[in-house]
């Protein structure tokens, strides 16, 4: 029987844990590790409203971790037994146990251990016409876990229908990226390609690619891109290296006016993208 | 005779640490908690690059530390021929003793310790007016140091001559919220205010304030303020306050498509900025 009918079968556990040394919080603790994360597939989610918005959009908890105490809030109850009813395993535990779970000033009451999820490159533009979206965002080598959660909370905001991750990025199901999209992750769907997929895939791309870099323009309305649109942002340090600039088919530049050398890169990304949205919002 | 007395009439002081007991060390530790900051009045910039923007701006820096090998570097020996010319105490610190002062993974190998500057808030128009400015951005209640911080430097970046902070804030002198900046915190002047002060001054404010607000147009281009234009963001949890939004002469709104409730306050105030300034730029 495969995990999947597992669960369609069986309903999920309740087990109560006090113990620190217990090996699910172990497991879960874990997750902080990128190379634990890759290899189980799994990642952390802290805080009730957001693990009532993965809930919500249609994610399935692996695990419900609730402290003792808060039991009785009605959300948690609500969620709690979403979780239960699809299967997922059911952790109540102390306060004690929850404060090692992570590693803030207030630790969060609530943290539910979800499937990381990717699309296919292959599949990205016939994904995109299937959602009926016409605007994707891509990123390549971003190191920052806030820039990239943020950028993607951002591509949620404008509407866009995904985000591509190319070549060597931070992890997005790292805490501090989840933390950062505050939910945006269980909206905008991820996928992910090497350089090199990215450079070869990217003949197929039946619309244009807008990417951000010096040489570009800085009159945003003079850009006329085809759609289904892919912005592409380039990294904190360089910005878009010379290949992938040349593989864009418009770029654009925003018009700075005084010392700072450059913007945050989730600034740049938020500034760029409702820019190139604004024809198409109407103004 | 007066300390700036003492810095024109004599030369700075050099000394060698290795231990991480000493007082200066401690003193320039406990620069990380805001009540010492207000006390003393001081504040830290960690790194060569921000140590050097600082002083090439003008900021004379009251202690500077740099781990001893690496003063052969050209650079570090320009900034602390500087420092000492300016009267400044100089650290020349084993490395242990510099990781001490950083709880960074990979600790910078230059710190400077500067005097906080805020201007008074009587005289930001005519400061704006010799400056030659014509735009000031202002936030109330910012509570992230990292979006205050990547605030300031997106503030330098679109040409605002200088930022007020309404109310509760996070401190801007903070290591993170000075970090963010870039080094934007030596070229922003700040001014700060309780609210009651602003909403008293706000009269004798001689342009227009835009404040953002889920009330406000959505098209920008509609709005047509008059100079010199303070822009007023809110902060991170509840936006701009009522009584703020009404002491507005114009509210705008970011247009949002997504599922996503809100944008980063950072990001919103990136956008915000860039587009009020677009007409300026002639875009």
């Amino acid at each position: 029987m495969t995990e999947l009918e597992s669960r369609a079968t069986k309903k999920g556990l309740i087990k109560e844990i006090t113990a620190v040394s217990n090996q699910h919080i172990k497991d879960i603790r874990a997750l902080e590790r990128r190379k634990v994360r890759n290899q189980t597939g799994q990642f952390m989610a802290e805080g009730l409203q957001l693990v009532a918005f993965a809930l919500e959009a249609g994610w399935d908890a692996d695990i419900l971790v609730y402290a003792k105490n808060i039991k009785s809030h009605e959300l948690v109850q609500q969620v709690a037994a979403k979780v239960y009813a699809r299967g997922g395993l059911i952790l109540e535990v102390s306060e004690q146990v929850l404060s090692k779970l992570t590693h803030r000033d207030n630790p969060q009451h609530v943290i539910g251990v979800f499937r990381q999820r990717y699309g296919k490159l292959t599949d990205l533009a016939s994904d995109l016409e299937a959602a009926g979206g016409d605007m994707v965002v891509a990123m390549e080598g971003v190191k920052d876990p806030g820039n990239l959660g943020t950028s993607i909370r951002t591509s949620d905001a404008v509407g866009a229908s995904a985000l591509l991750l190319i070549g060597e990025t931070t992890d997005p199901f790292s805490l501090e990226a989840v933390r950062a999209t505050m939910g945006s992750i269980f909206h905008v769907p991820l996928y992910r390609a090497t350089r090199e997929e990215f450079l070869s895939w990217r003949k197929s791309w039946p619309g244009d690619i807008v990417g951000t870099h010096l040489k570009g323009a800085v009159d945003y309305r003079s850009v006329k891109p085809k759609d289904p649109l892919m912005v592409m942002m380039g990294n904190e340090q360089s910005g878009l290296p010379d290949e992938f600039a040349e593989s864009c088919d418009h770029l654009v530049k925003i018009p700075m006016d005084g010392r700072a050398e450059s913007l945050n890169l989730a600034v740049s990304t938020g500034i760029t993208l409702f820019r190139l949205r604004e024809g198409k919002l109407g103004l």
